[in-house]
């Protein structure tokens, strides 16, 4: 997409030399072909050393911005980045893909929808219902139960299991929001992977991230009704049961033990070998790992303990 | 439906000249060909006021029946109305229907099923398994995900996206319970309507009214695995998040933010620009608008960002 | 299977006669051609009784392994037991069952999934997307919503209502984790039984039993995005309302009430007719019936009502 085109549809100058702009990215990741964004004074130092090509900004962050780094100065950057992000989401589906590949061996029923572009390992077992989208691989030997939907561009390692009505890859929770209080979807162009031998329950929400990935590491296994919102990362052989969700962004070590009804908010940093009880409401970033935690707002689970027995003294 | 025939199947006494009842009616919306019924004497004020053509009533509460309104006298009136609801259920298809009118540029995957009597608008996109009901209509330009089951009767607006394995106007939860505990279905014979401009993250359980309808107003959006029970009504550019739940009947303002795993118990009021801290837990109405909350029972976010403190101290 | 080759499969000396074994079980259910397996010395009494022909144990219990009793020894008997239970998962299709049979006057949508060895009874309605596993039956009058998903082996009684996108038989959420924390599958070999008269919202997950059955219990009502865990017992017309969990072998007396978003930890057994208000968290089994529970740990609710008012008036 020409930057000029860009320019015209937030409505702004054009006083730069047009170059072609492939994707948008946050101000971290984005690359030499890249438009990027800045929500917030927050992001000061991320404007300074990143490498987009353009940037959308507010006049009041100008001075921040490197040599050679195009700005597109607007009124609000996270509202005209979403108006900006529908430009860049792909189809749904895209029939000018070859149709999908199926490996040796693989069981798919008739009544699934494998989209083009789809690739199947060897020997996995795709049942009824099941919604494969455009240029998403499975790898071998995983069985997926009837009526998941996975959305396109998502990865799934070899030896997962997926229990029915799970949906991976729909869209992250994100919209900007207008001074009058309207929405304006942000397009989630992002993807999410699944490493290897992970089995993920029933109901499970899995949402794609915004840009890059949503990620579940190796080992990881995810009970029923279990939320995991855009961009978080689960590390390799944690444990998420039922019900329990993590906010955006959040990134848990490996062996991390969720309990039933626990919850994250967004972008924490999780210890690995952290253990959360039962109903935790997590709120702050853990950098100790082996802990465990309790209570709303979680604690150490042991002054949580106390603290029910001081509680319940009240009533005394 | 006779009346006769209704006095009939509830066993009561006809001694009334007999009239055609249409439906089955809360006693406030009834109207003049429409049967309705007190479940208990907090309602006195409607019944006094209620265009019912006949009323399912217990003996202590007759004398405030308006004059011209037939009673059918039963001791257990809620439990006659569920036997009763039975027989006002349409049937969940219908041959007779004509086959769904589907707009130009609309994409309908041959794996979705489309029931007689539905309309589909134009430049819809309708993946693969999803179900959309009888007489269940769809706006323009409206993006429906695999495996979305919409029943009966609902309307869907424009430019309106439902992410996968979300179901839109399945019953309501509602029964009678009989004096030995036995449970009666309530048939939930209204509807959900979903405004324009509205987002639905996946696996959303969104229920139809037990009379009228359920709303959800223009600009809303519901991030996944939500809870929206019958006759609720969620107001314009609202945002429920993550495994938020709304009881029955409960209505929210416009721009309400409900944070994830926050719930409100039902028959609530929420004035608009009310938010909510993740985990709330709402027990009352809320009539100053702007204002914050948080904890359960809830209170105002900055009172429970103090009594964290205290509570804190405790362990002291 | 042959104990010598499950020998073979644990690494553990043949140094008995060979014998045929059918079936993995539980120390208390194990019958005479079953092998069952010790977890911990907490199951020291049941080891002395258990009718199993043939035991996976470590080497520390051996003292208490009844005569005629033939011992696997082995480091983790819980890991070593998940290994076997993969040889004992019956296929997830079996082409060579014979067709589905459907009783008279059954409507089932040709978009509907029916496999091999499934009875439907009569009068029922099955709807598009939906898919019913090997073996599974289903009784008369029942109605299945679309993209329910019910997994093999299962019985769903008569007069039942299922709702979109619900999951009943998927796996209970069991593993074993060896000492380097990866986790290995136990397979879920027993099912889900749901007697007559029961409805089932949308999105609501119940897992099938590990060995014998998870069971729902006559004229249940459960409501949408609800959680029911391997080998739970859900009591006659016990109400499980939205967004509520019961965590593994947890069982319910009948008529339980069991609040919006509550939730019980595991192998717990709940007096019948216990109220629980929303959001309960339910740790400790309750014994009499008839009461009344809030909070988190739930306490009588008349207690957690006072608690309420002596923690606000820490803010004074």
């Amino acid at each position: 997409m020409k930057l000029s085109d860009i320019a015209t549809i937030l409505s702004c100058d054009i006083d730069f030399k047009d170059i072609d702009i492939k994707r948008i990215n946050n101000l971290k990741d984005a690359k030499n072909d890249e438009i990027s964004f800045v929500i917030s004074s927050k992001y000061i130092k991320d404007i300074k050393t990143t490498k987009a090509s353009a940037i959308i900004i507010s006049d009041a962050l100008l001075e921040y911005v490197p040599d050679g780094c195009i700005t597109l100065s607007v009124d609000n950057p996270e509202y005209s980045m979403a108006i900006l992000s529908k430009y860049f989401a792909p189809p749904i589906e895209d029939d000018s893909l070859p149709p999908a590949l199926v490996g040796e061996g693989s069981k798919i029923s008739p009544k699934a929808e494998i989209a083009n572009g789809a690739k199947i390992g060897k020997n996995c077992t795709i049942l009824a219902h099941v919604y494969i989208g455009a240029n998403t691989t499975i790898g071998d030997n995983t069985i997926i139960y009837p009526s998941v939907t996975i959305y396109r561009d998502c990865n799934i390692g070899s030896d997962c299991i997926i229990h029915s009505n799970t949906a991976i890859g729909s869209d992250g929770f994100g919209f900007a929001t207008s001074a009058q209080g309207e929405h304006k979807k942000i397009y989630q162009n992002g993807n999410v992977i699944i490493e290897d031998d992970v089995e993920i329950g029933s109901n499970v929400s899995i949402d794609r991230a915004v840009f890059s990935s949503t990620l579940i590491k190796k080992g990881v296994r995810i009970d029923n009704l279990v939320q995991v919102a855009h961009n978080c990362e689960i590390g390799e052989y944690s444990v998420l049961v039922s019900q329990s969700g993590c906010s955006g962004s959040t990134k848990l070590g490996r062996n991390v033990v969720v309990g039933g009804q626990a919850a994250f908010t967004g972008h924490l940093e999780i210890a690995p070998f952290s253990t959360f009880a039962a109903r935790s409401g997590v709120t702050k970033s853990i950098k100790k790992s082996g802990l465990t935690f309790a209570g709303f707002p979680a604690i150490n689970h042991r002054q949580w303990l106390k603290l029910q027995v001081k509680i319940a003294k009240l009533l005394k």
